[in-house]
Parts: structure tokens; sequence; C-alpha cells
């Protein structure tokens, strides 16, 4: 069974606001690299030290600092510092079992999310993505390196985009949908085994089938724990009326919102799709079950009366005047024959075969 | 299994905004038509490039242009120009897999809907439908030529109809009416279906019922999720402060969602009542097999005690009474056939049979 | 089954408002009659034509023009004209599955119910109640002439009863009460019918008795569908702002409120009580098969090892020592009695009989 | 089955605030008690006619009238005249099917409770209570003489009690929460028949315990119709803004107000537990069915290949070898042994024993 | 069973605020003991009456005064009247059944509050802690003595913690994360129990498990009932108007709201794990039974027509030319073995093992 509580009772014990990173560390080292970007302008690198990339807080460009691997605490703080940032904030930024959220602290808003891949095993893991938003730079934070971002890097690397146009506020928001992005192919592959499952429900309705339908089951519980608060968090920041989302923006997040919808309207149909599988795999089990035995007990039922006759003839009474005629012998061959063939056809009338 | 999400993904990379058709080519040609009328005069034209309709944009009569066919992007774009629409509402419009909306941009408003119809194989399939409502022009966008919006056409174009007297919202109230109206045809063509399963799943409960149950079972989950969607927009146009909806149209508009009310009233009660089937055909399934089980464990018990009998008279002790009398034999099939008729009466007593 | 949505499909392709009776035409003739009253004077009258009804829409009086059957349209369209109806109105006067609604249209209130009744077959059956409630007047529509309203009627005869006294909303509110009355003799019934079948799920769990419970499920379901909307509209009877309503009346309406309320446990409680007699039900048939099962392979358990002993002492070996004893034979039948009687002791103390 | 609807309906036909009494008589005589008191005096009668009680109406302490049996509709008609209580409520008072609900009529509220005991069979019974409370006074109306009132009776003869402070307010609240106490009492009683089913439920799952376990699910369904509706009442009390609630009394309503939601989660949480017995029942049943029929297949698979070998040498045929071994008989003997041991091993090692 | 009412009852009969101890008095001795801290200095102390205490109502540090053992009714008593505390307040204090709540009394707020803790047995168990918040004093009272409040303390002490520079609501907060704190570790443990039944659901589905599964989910049950409250009581600390509340603690109790939805999340993702797990055992129940029936019945299936074989030729007529043959009875044992291996290749075509 996937864990669910594990890792978040460590923290008991600590005062809130203690920088501990709670959860697997998912990968060695702690990458940094920064985008910094105006409408005619572009600068990208990779860095050693967090420190390279504070002069990018008072430039009048958005700057985008990205920081892999979340588990060196004292790069946690240090940003903390330079750009303010509270420390419940950081707490949460190094705890990686938050439910999706955003809090609004008037000069930055925070979100956390959740992004859904599938791991080597074909299993899907989520790993929490949080996005610090500011008047001129966004700060992304992920347990490990990957490559959800890299269409929205292209995008701002590709001078006319409508993203190098904008704000903050709109890369938040492309980062956001490629993270909603994610999910859809996520759920393709569901219904890839939603589609293998089906066909085994009837052919093969084997208990592997059920645990199969079972962690899919647990996936999707999985899935929408992480969707539903998404939801609000979109909702929240297209309502909101902080002056760090520009009207423009808003549109586009109205978007983004229905996109979610749709995501959860996909769980939400795959689990009733999952409920129809178990009633279904039910009734095909108990429909073999049911066949074999019919079968087996029509045979012991057509030769019990058939042993019963031989018995009869079996006994060893001295006046049995059948077993002394010549036919005999015949003539009970013949009756068992006979009531063979009325069993069967009375069977088969009845459609018991 | 009616696929869900496949198509949607592909999108994934694209940044918003990106003019792409995204779903099924459901027809090869695009066909361009409008309708430009006013109280006393009307004006219909099939038309070979988009280009022929622009000057209808500045006319104070109601346009009324209609694409069929939504794979052009090109068409789609020179809209988008000249009616001054939102890049996401193009990209709305070309992606086949919209919930069902409204969007108010103030000067127009963006209304996605899905039209049911039943296939050739008799199976639940939706097209969507764009429609963009200005001041005086409405532009529709079907996925393919259909006879949907045939009666509204001939309501135009008979000379005295309230329609010609009224605006753009009233066309547009119209035209979702027509749409509506048809999910009441299929929602004829589902009770006629459940009508057959229901006398089924008594005389013949097989397992092809329970596969039509949970198919019809599925139709259903997808119509929920194109009508309750459905409702919010037909409401939300009722409550909308936006002048593009006259006063005098608002009341038909509540007519209608009294309609869409019906129709979601409509498929709950058809989920219950194929809930209530399931449990009628898994009743019946257990009941026939109960049925052949019992009468063949009839035949074995009333037939093992006669076995047994006859056993005891073929043993071969030396000393046996029984076998040396003259009605000896005569006397065991008596008592056989007592024993038999012993049970019969008491299986009778005790309704078993 | 009971269908639900054939006759409503028929509209599909007429323009809103088009006047045309939609639903069974429940009676032939159509009666019109009227009375009119104030505290001190009161006039009633059968008449043939609807004009003679129109001068009393200028009388201080309070007026109550009642229509059984409402298939002739020319009546209903000239009532329309005479009292300034909305033509959307008549629409639905004319179309009876309609779902209980209110509409306020300042000058008149238009209310639609649902008038249960069981009919010869004792199933029970709706009838649409139109009501339109105008400053000195209300009009009341029926399908087919009934005695509902016949109480309603005898009281306003009765000079000094308080409804001599009050306006035409006390009127509408005698009316909906004397529709809301018969729903508790229809529950009543339907209780009957629970009553019997609660005995017979126990005693006899026929096919049939799983039949009767789910009719009566989806009657729950039917009722359930006329019940709750009726609740809305009285609720918004009560708190609307609309000087229709005395503000001695809203009282009335509240209790009236509480009746609904009332009705809708009842429902809920029937509901709730069905789906656990169908748990009764499925157990009951469950226990009889168990019972069945189990008496059945015990006696043929019993003999199983009786017909092996036989069956060995029927061997034909030449040194069998037993066989020659001369108490073997009695030895044996002892062996058998001795071996039936520990199992039907072991049988009885695991309590299996 | 417990009726629910029958009392009901007689009232069908009659005008809105006709005084009938409907319900069950639970009282053959009518006892009319008043207790009259403030800070210093209290005076205590049973009075003979209710004429007797209607000077304290004038007086400035706190008169509280108990009204034991509510058939006499005379007295209720009085004391509606004497107190300018509106017919309705009358008629409400008279009506014993009412939901729990508060009305405010300005000078006076009217509140109906349902107090629930067992009666002499052990089954939850309810019994309707009214308050009407004034400026000065409070009427209760009893179905019958009960002992549910004492302790508040005894608490304000009692000198320095609070109530004797507090006025009409407090002691209407004092009344309600002597009915809610009540409520406690009967949930044990119900706890103490689910320990019972509990147990039995696994030791001996007859028929028996799943219609006890059934009749409990509608007291469960009965007790949370009274308790819902009772929370709002309390509810709308604390929040009222009439001035005959003090402020001083709304703590204790708020109090009141977590006792009923206690009451209500009781509720829910039997009902839960309910249901988890109706789980282990079923599967208890299936199990011991199991249990037998997993049993007596064994016997009869030990048996059958026994009797087999003792059919192959009970045949006739001349030339069989075995039949003249020395020892042949012990051998088969010896085989069969061996037979029935390899297969009990097997059974053992499968774990079918 | 666990308990629900039984100690609650014993209420019923005394008036609201009369101080008696209800619930299991769970420690003998009462432990007072007090903490007053500002930022820079800091008294402890352990006393023997609460007397000692009163004097720090007037510092201007904050006080937390802490009550092991609530039994001793005349302390409370005493704080009461110093603390100038509702009686209503001092009486939910001392019954233990309370639901988790808040409330406001203006210059004193009362949190209740449900501690979870599992027993020696392993079961779930929960201790009552109230806590009083006024201006610059915190009262806390627990049942017996625990060490959940440790940690606090020890932050309290540690000179340079934030807990130090803040006021009560603080200090009140601190006390409450560390409750939430520990329903993390009971879920913790909780999900140990799923993972051991996890496993045993599959392999060896023995009623035991159903016990285990059932008892898991009335804790749940029970685990809900304290947490979905507390949710509500953080909620209205964070949103309310009271002054007693600084601006700076409210993102704290935000970011303890968040964890107790993520309780609240994990309690219902395992009552959905509990219910697919009751559906695997009893599907694996079914599925081991199932199993067992097939191959006895398998057994009995392949012997039946051996048997009736061998019955044939021990019938004794005169004239059976078989039974003379020399290799008559080689021929049918070679006949039996080939009806032996055409049922087991048949079956096993078939997947019947």
């Amino acid at each position: 069974m996937r864990r669910f509580v594990k890792k978040t009772s460590y923290k008991a014990g600590f005062p809130p606001g203690t920088l501990v990173h709670i959860g697997e560390k998912k990968t060695e080292t702690v990458r940094i690299s920064y985008l910094d970007y105006d409408y005619s302008n572009i600068h990208e690198n990779v860095v050693d030290s967090i420190e390279e990339c504070f002069p990018l807080k008072d430039t009048h460009t958005v700057s985008w600092i990205n920081i892999d691997g979340i588990h060196r605490v004292d790069i946690i703080e240090k940003i903390g510092k330079q750009f303010d940032i509270h420390p419940l904030v950081l707490e949460d930024i190094l705890h990686t079992n938050q439910r999706p959220k955003i809090e609004d602290f008037g000069n930055y808003m925070y979100i956390v999310l959740k992004m859904i891949y599938s791991n080597e095993n074909n299993e899907i893991n989520s790993e929490q993505i949080s996005l610090i938003m500011g008047e001129n730079f966004v700060i992304s934070f992920q347990e490990i390196e990957g490559d959800t971002f890299e269409p929205v890097r292209k995008r701002i690397r590709s001078e006319k985009s409508r993203i190098r146009k904008m704000g903050p506020d709109y890369l938040t928001y492309a980062l956001i949908d490629s993270i909603v992005d994610n999910y859809f192919i996520i759920l393709e592959k569901i219904e890839d085994k939603l589609d293998l499952i089906e066909d085994e429900v009837v052919s093969s309705p084997t208990p592997d089938v059920l645990r199969n339908i079972h962690s899919l089951k647990w996936e999707m519980t999985y899935l929408r724990k992480s969707v539903w608060p998404l939801r609000e968090v979109i909702n929240s920041m297209t309502r909101t009326e902080s002056n760090l989302i520009q009207e423009s923006t808003r549109i586009y997040l109205r978007d983004l919102y229905d996109h979610t919808i749709q995501v959860i309207d996909t769980v939400e149909t795959f689990r009733d799709i999952l409920s129809g599988m178990l009633d279904v795999y039910l009734s095909s089990i108990n429909n073999k079950m049911s066949e074999v035995m019919k079968f087996l007990t029509i045979i012991a039922t057509i030769f019990i009366p058939l042993t019963f006759i031989a018995g009869v003839y079996g006994m060893n009474f001295e006046y049995m005047p059948e077993l002394e005629w010549k036919w005999g012998y015949h003539l009970i061959l013949s009756l068992m024959f006979l009531t063979v063939l009325t069993m069967v056809v009375y069977f088969k009338k009845k459609k018991w075969f």
C-alpha cells in the first residue's frame, strides 16, 4: 500500500517554522538556474550558489529562479532572508506533504502544487512544486530535476512569444498550465490501463484483475486529493483582488480553471467506470463458477440414477426374475441409455447446458 | 470503452492560444453560409470564402454566419481578426473537448455546447457547437454539417415569426433550444433501450444484458457530463447583467432552463432505473442458478438412499435371511418406491420444488 | 416501465410559444365553470363558452374560473388574450410534462403543480394542474374533471368561512392545500402496499415480491420528482415580495410548506424502508436456498459412507472372513446404524439442522 | 411496521384552521396545572377548568400553564381566544404529526417538539409537546401526563435556583433541555440493544438478528426525523432577533444546541454501526453456511473414491486375479485406508478443514 | 463495542450549570502547575492549591496554568470565580463528552478539543482538553497527566524561541498544534494496522480480519467525530474578529488549519481504503470457498461415472457376455482409465483446475 502518513509525523515535536526537510530525498545535488527576461532581452544561467541570483531581485525584468532539489535547508533559508519570505512558507516548501494551496502575503504569493508523474513501475507518483510569485520574480522549487517546465523555457527563449510581453503572473500561469497538461498525460495512461482491465474483466477474471482494479481505484483517490484543491487554488487566483495578477492574465487563468474541471470530471468518470468494472468482475467470477458447478452437478445427476439401477441388479436376492431373462442385461442397458437421453433432453429444454 | 482523454493530451506542450485543431476531423470540406435578416428583409447565401461574410459585421440587421467543419484553422483565424475575438476563444472553438460553458467578453459572448446524436451503431455521440453572439451577429461553428438548426432557419424564413422581430440574443436562444430539443429525442431512444433491457433482465439474464446495462450507464455518465454544465450556461445567461441579452428574451431563457432541468431529471431517473435493473439482473441470475442446483441436488438426494439400499442387498454375507425370502426382491423394490414417495411428499410440503 | 420522455419529444421542431397540446388527451369535452364571490355574495355557474367568463375580469369580487380539459387550444388562446397572459405560459399549460414551478409576471403569477392520484390498476398517476392568480381572479386548469377541488368549493359556498373574507391569494393557497392533502392519501395507500410486501418478504420471497419492491421504488422516484420542486414553489410563494400575496396569507403558506416537508420526509422514509426490504428480501431468498441445500447435502453425506460400507461387503474376494460370520450381516447393519447416529448427533451438536 | 402516514390523512378535506384532534387519544382525562412564580413567590395549583388560569395572563410573574391531554378541543379553543393565539397554531397543537418547528408571532413564539420515550414493548415512541412562550407566560401541551418536566418543577420550587431569577425564555429553555436529556436516555437504551445484537451477530446469526437490525435501523430513521429539525428549532431560537429571548438565555440555548448536535452525531454513528453489523451479519451467515457445505462435501469426496474401489471388486468378471489372492481383501482395505489418509493430509495441507 | 452514550445520560435531571464531574475518573490526584513568562523572564512551578496561581491573573506576563485531572469540582469552581468564567463553561470542562468547539465570551475564549492517544491495548482513546485563553493567561485542563504539552514547555524554556516573544494566543496555538501533531502519530499507527490487514486480507481471509476491518472502521468514525469539528474550531479562530487573537498569530492558525485538513483527508482516504479492503476480503473469501468446492466437485464428478461402470459389471444377470471374456476385467479397467483421462483433459482445457 502507498503510505499516506509516515513522513508527515516526523515533524511532531518541532516548533512551527523550524526548517527541516521532511520527505524522501529524491536527488543528491541541488541545481539552481535562472532565466531573466523582458520583451527585448533574455539572460539564462545555471549558477553554483544561490547568492548569484540575488541581484535579480532589484531589476525590472521578469526573473525566474528555479531550484531543483529542496533538501538543502541553507539555500531555502538564504532565499527566505533575501526575498523576505515568511518562515512558515519556507517550512511548507521543505515539507513535501502539503495539500495544494495558495497564500497571498501582499507583496508575494505562495502556491504549492502536486506534479503527477508515473514512475518506472508505471505507478503514479507525485512531486511537490512550490512557486513564489513576487512583483517582478518567480521562484520555483522542484523536488527533482524534471523536464516539465522545458516547454515554458522554450517559449521564453523564442523572441516573439506572448510570454515575453507579459509579467510574472503570466509566467506563473504558464508553469501551472504545464503541470495541468501533465495530468492529461497521466489520465491517458490510466485510460490505457482501464482499457486493458476492461478486456480481462470479462475474459479472465482472476484475482489479479481485482487487485488491479483496486490499485487503480487508489490511484484515483490519490489523483483526486491533488486535483480538487488545485481547482480551488486556480479559482482563488482568478478571483483574487491582489494587484500581482494583471487583468489580462485572468482570462488565461479562467481557461486553466476549465482544464482543471476537465481533469476532475475525467477522474470522477474513471471512478464511476471502475465501480462498474468491479460489478462486472464480480458478476463474471460468479458466472464462471456457476457454469463449472452446473456442469459438474449435471454429470453427477445423470449418473446417480444409473448407478442405482446397476445397484438394484447387483442385489443378491434368490428370486429376481429379471436376472434370468435372456435379454435382461441388454434391456437394462437400454433402460439406462433411455434415462440418460430423457435427462439430457430435459436439461437441454430447460437451457441448463 | 469510449475514450475520454486521448485527444485532449496532444495539446500538452503547445503554448496557450496556439490555433491547432484538436479532435477527430469529422468532415472534409468546410461549408460557410449566412442568413442576414431584419423584420422586413432576409438574405441567405452559401459562400466560398469567409471574407464574403465580413461586410455583414457593420449592417444593422441580425447576421447569422454558420460554419460547418472547424478543421480549417485559417478560417477561424480570419474570423478572429475581423470580429476581434480573443485567441483563447479561437483555441476553444478548435479543441473539441470543451465542457459546455459561457464566457462574457463585454462586446460579445462565447458559448460552447455539446450536441448529442446517436450514430449509425446506435451509440451516443457528441458534436461540439460554438456560438459567438455579438451586438448584431451570431456566428455558429459545427463540427459537421447537420440538420439540427434547420427548424430555426425555417422560422427565420417565415415572415411573421417572432424570431424576425427580435435580436441576436433570441436567435442564440433559438439555436440552443433546438439543441436541447435534441436531447429529448436521444432520451426517448435511450428509454426504448431501457424498455428492451427491462424485459430481457427477467426473461433471459445473459451476460450480454449486463454489458448492455453498463454501456447504458456509461452513456448516462456521458450525457450527464454535457447536460449539467449546460444548465449552468443557461442559468448564467438568464441572470447575466450584460446588455447583449434583452429583457424580453430572458423569459424564453427561463423556459429553456426548465427544459434543461427536465433533461437532467430524466437522466437522473434513468440512472436510478438502471441501478434497479442491475439489482433485478443479479437477482434473476441468482434465482436461475439456484433453481438448477436445487433440482439437481434433489435428484441426487432421492437416489442416494436408494442406491444404499441396493448396496445392502448386494453384500455377499452368507447369512442374510431377506435374500432367501420369496418376495424379498419385491418387498425391497416397494420399500424403495415408498422412500421416493416420502421424500417427494416431504419436498413438496417444504415447497422445494 | 412507466414512460418518462415519450410525450415530451414531440415538441422538437416547433418554435417556442407554439400552442399545441402535448400529452395524453384524458377527457373528451371541456368543462368551464366559474365561482365569483366576495364576503356577502356568491355566483356560481357552468358555462358553454369561455367568453361568458370575461366580464368577471373587471369586477372587484374574487373570480375563480376552472377549466377541466386542456386540449382545446382555442380556449386557452382566448384566455391568454383576454387576461394578457404570456404565450410561454399558455404553452406550459398545454404541455403536460412540466416540472412544478412558480413564475411571477408582476400582475399575475403562474403556478404549475402535479396532482397525484392512483388509477384503476392501483398505480400512481399524475395530472398537471395550472393556476393563474391575478389581482382579483384565479384561473385553474385541470387535465380531467376531478373532485379534488370540491372541498374548496364547499367552503366558498358556506357563508362564514374564512375563505370568503380573503382574496385570490388565499384561494390559491386553498387549492394547493387540497392538492397536498391528496399526497397524504396516496402515501397512505403506498404504506398499505409496504405493509403487504413486508409480510411477504419474509414469508414467501418470490421474484414477484422483488418486482413489487422495485415498482414501489419507481413510484417513490416519481413522487419525489413532483414533490421536491413543489416545496420550492411554496417556499418562494412564502418569501415573494410580490404584493399579490397578502401578509395574512403567508402564515397559511408557511403551514402548507410544513406539510410539504412532511410529504418529502415520508417519501424519503419510504425509500429507506424499501432499501431495507430489498436487503431482507435478498437475505430471505438466500436463507431459504441455503436451508434446502443444507438439508439435501446432509442426506447425501449420511448415505454416502453407508453405501461405501455396503460396497465393501459386496466385493467378491474369496477370502473375506466377515462374510462367513453368523452375525456378520447384523453386525454390519448395526455398524451402519451407529454411523448414522454418530453423524446425526454431530450435526445436531454443530447446529447444522 | 410502524405507521408513518395513517393519522395524517384524516385531515384531508377540512379547511385549514379547523380544530379537530388528529392522532391517537392517549389519555382519557385532561389535567390542567399551573405554576406561577417570581424570585420571591411561587403559586402552584391543579385546576379543573382552564378559566382559572386566565387571570395569570396579566400578572408580572412568570406563569407556566401545563395541559396534559390535548383531545379536548374546547380547552384549546378557549386558550386560543384568551391568549390571542393564531388558529393555525391551535390546529398544530391538536394535530400530533407535526415536525419540530418554531414560529415567531411577534408577541409569542410557538414551538413544537417530539418527546421520545420507549413504551412497554421497549419500542421507541414519540409524544408531541407544544410550547407557547409569551412575554410573561409559557403554556405547555403534552399528549399524556408524564414526569419529564418534573425536574424543572423541582428546580422552580427550590428558592435559590437560577430559574427563579429568570424569565419565561429560560423556563422554555429548561423544558426543551429536559426533553433533549430524554434523548440521551433513549440513546443509551438503543446502545444496550446494539451491544446485544453485536454479540449475536457473530455467535448466532439467525434471521431474527437481521430483523432486529432492521427494526433498530428504522428506529434510527424515526429518531433522525425528530432530532434534525429540533436542531434547526434551537438554532433559530439562538439567532432570533425577537426580544422574547433575553441575551443571558442565549448562551444556555447555545449549550443546548451543542447537546442536540451530540444527539445527532450519536444517531449518525449508530446508523453507521448498524450498517457495519449488517455486513458482519451477512458475512457470518455466509461463513457458517460455507463451513457446513465444505465439511459435508469433504465427507462425500472422501467416500466416493472408496465406494468406487469397492465397486470394482464387486464386479462379477470371471477372470479377476486379485479376487483369488489370499490377502486381496486386506490389501484393498489397506489401499482404501491409504487413500483416505492421503486425502486428509492433502486437505489439511490446503487448510480446507 | 466502544460506548458512545453511557456517561452522557447521567446528567439528565440536573439543572444546567450544575458542577458535577461526568465521565471516567482517569487519575487520582490533581496536579496543578504554572508557567509564567515574558520575553526576558520565566517562572515555573508545581503548586499544591489553586489559590497560589491567582496572583498571576494581574501580571502583564503570559501565564499558563495547567490542571491535570478534572474530577475535583472545588478547584474548577474556584478558578471559575477568580477568573470570572461562565458556569456553563465550568460544566463543559467537567463533562468529558463535549464535541470540540470554541466559544467567545469577549474577554476570554473557551476551546474544547479531543486529544487522541492509543491505550495499552492499541485501541484509540480520547482525552478531553479544555483551554481558556484570556488577555494574559491560558488555563489548560487535561483529564490525566500527559506529555503532549512537554515540547511546548521546552520551547518556552528556551530563551530565544518565538513563543517567548508572543502572547497567549500564540501559546494557545502551540498547544493545539501539539494536539494536532498527535493525530498524525495516531494515523501512522492506523496505517501500520492497515498494512497488516492488507496482507492478511488476501493471504488468510479469516473472520478475524473482518472484525479488524470493522473495528478500524469504527475507529475512523471515532476520529472523524473529533477532527471534523476541530477544523471548524480552528477555522473560526482564524476568522474571529476578537482582539484576543493577534494578526501575526493568524498565519500560524491558517497553517494549523491546513494540517487539520490533512488529517481529515487522511481519515477519509483510510475510510475509502477500508471499504476497498472489505470488497477484497469478501472476494477472497468467496474465491477460496469456490476453489475448495470446485476441487471437491471435480473429484466427485470423476468417480461417479466410474462407480457406475463398476456397478454395471456388478449386476448379477445370468447372460452378460462381457463377464466371461478373458480380458473383460482389464478392458473395463482400461475403459475406466480412459474415462478419467478424457475428463481430466476436458477440465484442463476448460481451465477448471
